[in-house]
């Protein structure tokens, strides 16, 4: 097993269910370190029922993840291929995104052993799963941050954006703004119109509404511009909050946890099978597979229907 | 539209989406306070869009909710249907739990007014409904709540019987339970078996367990008389902690604000079809309706598996 | 180095500033585990800088802490004195509450070390410290569980009696209710008075108040029954929610981590002058000693000045 | 009574008391909205005993604040004062931080009415009081970030720069930085050493250590830019997180609660007394009073003592 890519509380969640699952099942687990890497070095420890005593609760991972660009080099894999044969590995269970799972399918076409995948992001951007271990957990945490916010946007009448995480989907702003009541919702998925947006706010101003909150993906444009030309267009005192990277850790909610122990037993299952190449998802409240070539080739549709939702709702 | 029963977070997150979204198709939105009482004694006031703001993230409900007893008598429900005609009420939306849709269901029998129900009960009790708006909000306000128990238990090496809510149903306690780590859980669904809970325990402490948290639903019988006798048959210091009230309130979470908002939708979609004499539900990540007769004639049922998974997880 | 009796949010903040404090001062630092029973059976484990990594905001203590009954016998003590000469201690920090200090004490006449006591509980009852490691924590906790409470006795309309801890001691409900905006507060230093109660909440519903918290430490006697006494003579619908265990975990909050690194710091500081037989205590603001003996032996007066001013501001 | 310049939490709270308890000693109180511009534009409500309830709990100000460029000219100052004897103001009790002192000072030029000031602003920076309404409270939203951030840190073994407010002062950052046992901490009153920075994050790693926290005060510089240079001269993977407007709001903490309790009830106190010109404050743990001009003109000295012990915990 290995974790992979950006931190997502739950990984710990879903490292447990694993070792606390597999090893009843006859299997032998081991833990990759450091990611990727600790497969090209052969970082590795053996985790036994009590090495995940009292981490369910936990953030970040205790198999940590580094980026190792050497994964993505021909030399890199050939190395992380061996180093699984040398372990006499007969399965390997990728924890992370979809990064990670385009980096397993390059090292699946080195190596005969069966890879699953278990999606953990809390961008939430994986094709076959309808939720990722750490979404739910990222949105709670975006939503106490904008909770606080909002206390001086309302006291000092002012228009707050709030950057959240996301730098190609907005599924974390599209789900923290709807919950927000924020009155604008910008995502990757749709280009910013300005002109919109002030005449929204002029609007609600019209409403009576001397405060507002605009939730915005990262990868919208350059965020602190689009502040400014609110500011200068409406008159509005408008400021930039980036909530950054305390969205990536905390305690894991009870979904994220939920998902993480469901996650590991579909997995644990799977290569119990002799199943590969696949990753675990999430579809119609349903734990199901995915193939992991299909998941990686395929993009994730933003439901835009919660788009419209939110907007009717900030009125 | 009525909240009624006990209260649960997102209640508010409901009645801002239902004003927010009905108003703009026309309707004209009341809203009847203190519960069915306020059905009874004609206790009403109008909703408009502003009357609504600021209130997404607020636990308990602004239309208040107290028991009505008379409602339950043919005198009640009389009075209500009448006051409903006097309003000229085209629709009544009640938001609550299990009994508040079985009281619907009576009314009904008094008067031809559409009734559509919105789950909102932290017992995640009705049928139809997958989960229910406050119930995502309870296990995590339980979840943390354990955590901070769990030092305790840690560093003193006891044994902690955690009480959650669940007269009748244990839906809570698997939740909260799983996903807490905790080593045993209890359910109205399942008879406690002491002698089981102690041989679970006596191996735990073979495995080099210290500390143990077993999560119990308050209708698994006397908690304080099951703690004493853990106590006394395996010698563990065993302490007991009945979470109590603290369950009920708090700002909701991102998933209950969602559900809040998404049924609310549909409730105001379905009266705006005329159709009536349902509940709003979601069943296999779907928002759907389910009729109403049947909803309070069925029993939801628990997730067995799910208890499985909690023991193997524990070990 | 021990900590004893109850745990308290801050203990392992003071165990790493002690660790990080002594060490480079030519102390060895010897940890003596499961509190006075590992005086008692040699139970003990060496310190090093690293080993108070990553520990500062946890709640409960790393070195555990059990009640020990043997070491109020004269054999307990004897046998503690005799392994701290054995494992050659010059000087014993003792972090817990006042009956610690009592055993401290005991210890003290079988034996020369000097004993440095830091006063660490969330009763806050020790005399010669305005404020305990842990109190503030216990203090947030509660009112954040308030919070939520008041949320369903708001929605309800309903009292509710809340009961902290504190069985002789009132400190923690004084402070608690009068920054939960209590409407009446019962502590074991006054006589709860009944007929005084019911009248206030009359008043208080005279002038429009239609929900009411009453804060009551455990020690004033049966809260069920007074919880029930008033229903009954008010008629009002009053709830009891006993918070528990919840308040002597979790991670403590900024000003008992404070405490416990000036506190640590000011007991390193004493031992490194050769003093003992004190307490670390803070007096007016600033961090002093006092006498072990003489704060064994006072009574940390209640400011009853600050329960007059949470009546009047709770009108 | 007005609240002035940034929000900070507690102030509902302060507003709270010094209604509830300058009614009953038989003043009438008015609230001047929207800061000083209220006191400009004439901008009032009378506030009774009702109108503070169920607010003491809340972040920012229900009074609202807002920046008023009028109110340091001449002419703005002249109809504040106006307006003041309009409403036959006899004290004016102005809540928030040294800025608003400052306008305050000015206006007392204008006219005899003597005025109050509350010192509430989570910089901290007030002098005459040790601690400020809202800092505590502060402190501690800063903390739980950094708790989220060090779980990415950790498994991703960077170093995390952790932004905090304060422009011209290091008080938060340093109780922010001690309390979160970071291993370096950056204030203004200290001028940023970027080779000493270095050297001891070398020294960590060779004890050991592969992950740190910085903690540095938004007034030390361009912390961007500071975290590229450590990054490009240690090698290792730098990242700066700017924590933001989220320290501004949040309900406030029982210490924050306290002081607004405390600091009201003296302001009344001294109104009472028909003293002016001063502002309320703490000093050795006692609530005092301190002249409004000198409070203006001196400047409130950091600990460095607090400082030196901060770089000794985190070895």
């Amino acid at each position: 097993m290995v974790t992979s890519g950006g931190d997502a509380p739950g990984m710990n969640a879903a490292i447990r269910a694993i070792v606390r699952l597999a090893i009843p099942r006859g299997f032998r687990v081991l833990g990759f370190m450091r990611g990727y890497e600790g497969l090209i070095t052969n970082l590795v420890k053996p985790l036994d029922l009590r090495s995940v005593s009292g981490i369910i609760h936990l953030g970040g991972t205790i198999l940590y993840t580094v980026r190792s660009p050497e994964f993505r080099e021909m030399q890199g894999l050939k190395r992380a291929a061996e180093n699984l044969e040398k372990n006499e590995v007969d399965g390997l269970i990728v924890i992370g995104g979809e990064g990670s799972f385009r980096g397993a399918l390059e090292l699946n076409k080195m190596c005969d052993i069966p890879i699953i995948g278990i999606p953990a992001t809390i961008d939430n951007d994986v094709f076959g799963a309808d939720e990722t271990i750490g979404f739910d957990t990222a949105v709670n945490t975006a939503l106490r941050a904008i909770d606080n916010i909002r206390d001086t946007a309302v006291s000092h009448e002012r228009i707050f954006l709030v950057e959240v995480m996301g730098r190609t989907r907005g599924f974390l702003a599209l789900s923290v703004g709807l919950n927000a009541g924020a009155e604008i919702i910008l995502v990757p998925e749709v280009e910013v119109n300005l002109d919109e947006i002030c005449d929204r706010l002029e609007e609600g101003r019209k409403r009576g509404k001397k405060s507002s909150i605009i939730v915005a993906a990262e990868g919208v444009g350059n965020t602190r511009e689009i502040t400014e030309k609110i500011s200068s267009r409406t008159g509005y005192d408008a400021r930039l909050s980036v909530l950054g990277y305390i969205q990536r850790g905390g305690n894991p909610t009870a979904r994220s946890r939920l998902l993480a122990s469901l996650f590991g037993a579909k997995a644990v299952e799977l290569l119990q099978k002799g199943q590969g190449n696949e990753i675990v998802g999430l579809q119609g409240g349903k734990i199901v597979s995915e193939d992991l070539e299909r998941s990686c080739k395929s993009i994730k549709p933003l439901d835009t229907g919660l788009l419209q939702l939110a907007q009717e709702l900030a009125v």
